[in-house]
């Protein structure tokens, strides 16, 4: 196995410093001549990447290279397809667990690299298939035997994001007369509409949890079935459930079918097993849903790359770096030119942050470097009208990371000057970059652009469920391989628990099985709050 | 008029810089004491705002309120309200207007302070009202005689965010047959998905621009209209406008009704407008409206008073600049525990970021101070499976803003384990907050948390179209009076005009109405991206 070696440790890190005293500036003359912009443009399952508006140049390229290689992120990133127990701290206690979301999607070869995983996830596929066509022959149907038109998925963080933001994006793909819906939060306003805008009686209830006892999820789980006998139906008729096997959830007695996660696919990298699958199958057919797993599955092997010009998942995980450790970015905008994919940041959101927001390096030492940045973003071009005034003249930086689009998933578009809508969003897309790098000059200082602000754009013909695949593989993958070179445990979230264990405390006190010295700080903030009587 | 000064030399400021060397220490024993707790509270239009997890003691509040005093923060406000030329920079071409979006809602005192623009807004409510009367009686209907059921609001921005937010969050609030949905992006598949949900026979189109000029709205407008015409609807019987007076729009031939917006109301603050008004008095009726109105206009009273101990929009202002400029952190979430907030996140994000991301004073001169943070969010408790694992441990510190209400807004809650949700809601966000500042020592590296890291819960009994408008206005509050302090104009966006620019190059390059030299970046980068033939 490849060393283990602290960020702070690496040569490379050292000639990158030094390269970082005087960064490519964008916003001098001629900064991005022809030549530049295309040479500076990798390509991978049907996307390129343009990333001339970086603050790179050939000698910044090579470094990051030798970073890669220094830092053995490639062979980590094998040996972590290839089952080695990545989801570990050296010397700690720790969850010990391989890391096998791509064993999800390498179903397409005959020699995997995880044979056993890949096998399970076969097996998976395999009995959602004849669910699926169960469902579609009638053979599953409701008591009055009726189809089942919508499903209805109940799960919270990775079992609700991912699946999510891919149904939003490919909503356009449903199979006639189908669709999904979702609840999360344990928000009871929030499920009491989702449950009114269905018809309960011609919907499966697709219950996500892999320990089978999340909290909200159980909440939920527990609404939706006093829903379902209020409205005379029989829950068991409409739930499944997708959890670990052995768990609370995996009960035929409770449910129509039970699909299987694994404890080697953490639930922010889950979207490509039966956590998404399930949901998407149904919706989409289970055919869109193996062109999701095609996509990712070839954007894992891109991600097999040594070469930084083709591997566009590396690319992108060492312009991070650059832009985070070395220039001081401490943000990273995703800003998709496209409204389908409304709920990706959100989903990178969790992906990137729960991953790589870390203090602890592998080897049990606090880090003595910048590791993950805060992710966020929205739909351009609704965010030009937005918050693009601070990316442009603000007092902060913001690394941005364009996404966009050739044709929409539509065919009816207008043409409105001349130009489709389409054509409008990628020229707006293209023009933000520019005008990031480049700035603008003028006499009245509030209307000057200091520019020098990097960028990258992802471009692609077509949101599909091939490409929809790629995009989440090649995020996920550049959120995996950034955490390498961080050297830290981008597969645990020990971070969530202390929150539950107070909140566990303060629920305690409200449902009066626990009680606190008047002393403690749980007390007095519910009486502050308001929760609790003795109100401040 | 209060002198405007720059915010580096500002006495406060040194003071503060003395006192942001030794920050109250949130992590140490005893940080918590029940006396903090119960002292650290203000209160304004039933919202309960703790703020004792913050870094703050008292010399650091009162040396807050000195720095309020000294800027002529309240003065300033005041005189804002009052139609003072506050939307400029002095000695440059800037757009010298008035700021008056609280005069909308000054609609209930009979002494506004701005006369004028109370007497506009109150003769569009008055308007609004007639309108709404006509759709209810049926004397506005289809050509069939029906009645609509639907009001579909076509604009961007701050056309489109606050309106939004409002609507989902009070999408309970809803008249019987009622509702409402957006367009918003010049994205051809997103109108088409809307399009597709709606009744258009029984839809109302509100088209939102006060220039009538807006690319995004104007392309939207045709789609839309093609879309009736192709149903064989006359356009004319279901469009209504909110525009300038004057504008293009402002015609009698093409709309059904042309309600009015001024150019003395900013677009992110134009919620409470007829840009607002329109649709949420379609969907929540003309009362709730009102309601919305009332709300806002009590916080905008509060935000009059000097005591920042009492005055919520000042206290959260000022505790916003400690974090900012003192302790050094770049960005805000807001995290609301409540689903039906899901969007006002995005419409903070634009306000705050639209207002205050500004490098330029109101002298005419570079900042030499940082301006408007980095604002972002999602609703708990979805993001404490997601992101929250950065806020806890990562290598960045996120002052944090969590929303709550102690009720929910429907009835239907559920009661497990022996709390209801919406008691798990509420506990989960103090649990958060608590979890932050006191951090938890453990002997496994990974599972210590540093802690000390700030944040404030407000909290409020309900989500209704009362609080909702006090809510916005707490918060538009808030941005203005940072812009004050920061001596930067918050009103208006010189930010994004290069890109407007740049994205009208390109599209003259995609219309073929426009060429460029194949050394233009513009040209390069179409190529790049496979828009134009002779791609790279």
């Amino acid at each position: 196995m490849t060393t283990w070696k602290d960020f702070a440790d690496l040569k490379a890190v050292r000639r990158l410093e030094e390269l970082a005293r005087n960064p490519y500036n964008l916003a001098r003359p001629d900064s991005l001549p022809p030549e530049r912009i295309a040479a500076c443009k990798a390509s991978a399952c049907g996307f390129d990447l343009l990333y001339a508006t970086q603050r790179i140049d050939d000698e910044v390229l090579a470094a990051l290279q030798d970073l890669a290689v220094e830092a053995g992120l490639i062979e980590q990133f094998k040996t972590m397809k290839s089952g080695a127990v990545m989801n570990r701290i050296i010397g700690q206690a720790s969850e010990e667990r391989q890391v096998l979301h791509t064993a999800s999607r390498d179903v397409f070869s005959d020699a995997p690299l995880a044979p056993a995983a890949t096998a399970q996830a076969k097996e998976q596929l395999s009995r959602l298939k004849q669910f699926l066509a169960d469902v579609d022959s009638g053979a599953i149907c409701n008591e009055q035997g009726e189809p089942f038109i919508a499903m209805l998925q109940v799960g919270i963080g990775g079992s609700d994001l991912g699946p999510r933001a891919l149904y939003l994006a490919l909503e356009k793909y449903r199979l006639p007369g189908r669709k999904a819906a979702f609840i999360a939060n344990v928000d009871p306003d929030d499920a009491a509409a989702v449950l009114a805008s269905l018809d309960l009686s011609r919907t499966l209830i697709n219950v996500v949890s892999k320990s089978g006892t999340t909290l909200e999820t159980r909440t939920n789980e527990e609404l939706v079935r006093a829903a379902l006998v209020h409205a005379g139906l029989n829950p068991t008729r409409h739930l499944v459930a997708v959890t670990g096997a052995g768990s609370p959830m995996d009960d035929p007695a409770k449910y129509l079918a039970a699909f299987h996660m694994y404890d080697y696919i953490g639930g922010r990298y889950s979207a490509t097993s039966m956590v998404g699958g399930v949901t998407l199958g149904f919706a989409l057919g289970y055919d869109a849903f193996i062109e999701v797993l095609r996509g990712a599955h070839e954007m894992d092997n891109t991600a097999e790359q040594q070469d930084i010009r083709t591997n566009l998942p590396l690319l992108m995980a060492m312009l991070g770096i650059w832009n985070r450790n070395f220039l001081g970015y401490n943000t990273v905008a995703v800003l998709p030119y496209s409204q389908a994919l409304l709920r990706f940041p959100a989903h990178l959101q969790q992906c990137d942050m729960e991953s790589n927001g870390k203090q602890v390096s592998r080897l049990g030492t606090p880090v003595t470097w910048k590791t993950g940045p805060i992710v966020w973003g929205e739909p351009g071009t609704n965010g030009q009208h937005a918050f693009y005034q601070l990316i442009h003249q603000g007092t902060e930086t913001v690394p941005t990371e364009f996404i966009g689009f050739r044709r929409p998933q539509h065919g009816s578009d207008i043409t409105v000057s001349g130009t489709t809508s389409q054509q409008k969003l990628v020229a707006n897309m293209l023009a933000q970059s520019l005008a990031l790098a480049l700035g603008r000059e003028h006499e009245n200082p509030n209307k000057r652009f200091t520019g020098n602000r990097p960028s990258s754009v992802l471009i692609t013909d077509q949101l599909t469920p091939y490409t929809m695949g790629a995009l989440l593989a090649l995020y996920e993958n550049r959120i995996a391989l950034q955490g390498f070179c961080w050297n830290i445990n981008s597969f645990d979230q020990e971070g969530v628990q202390l929150g539950k264990v107070l909140a566990d405390r303060l629920l305690g006190v409200l449902a009066g099985t626990k009680v606190l010295g008047p002393d403690a700080p749980e007390s007095s903030l519910l009486k502050a709050a308001g929760m609790v009587s003795g109100q401040q």
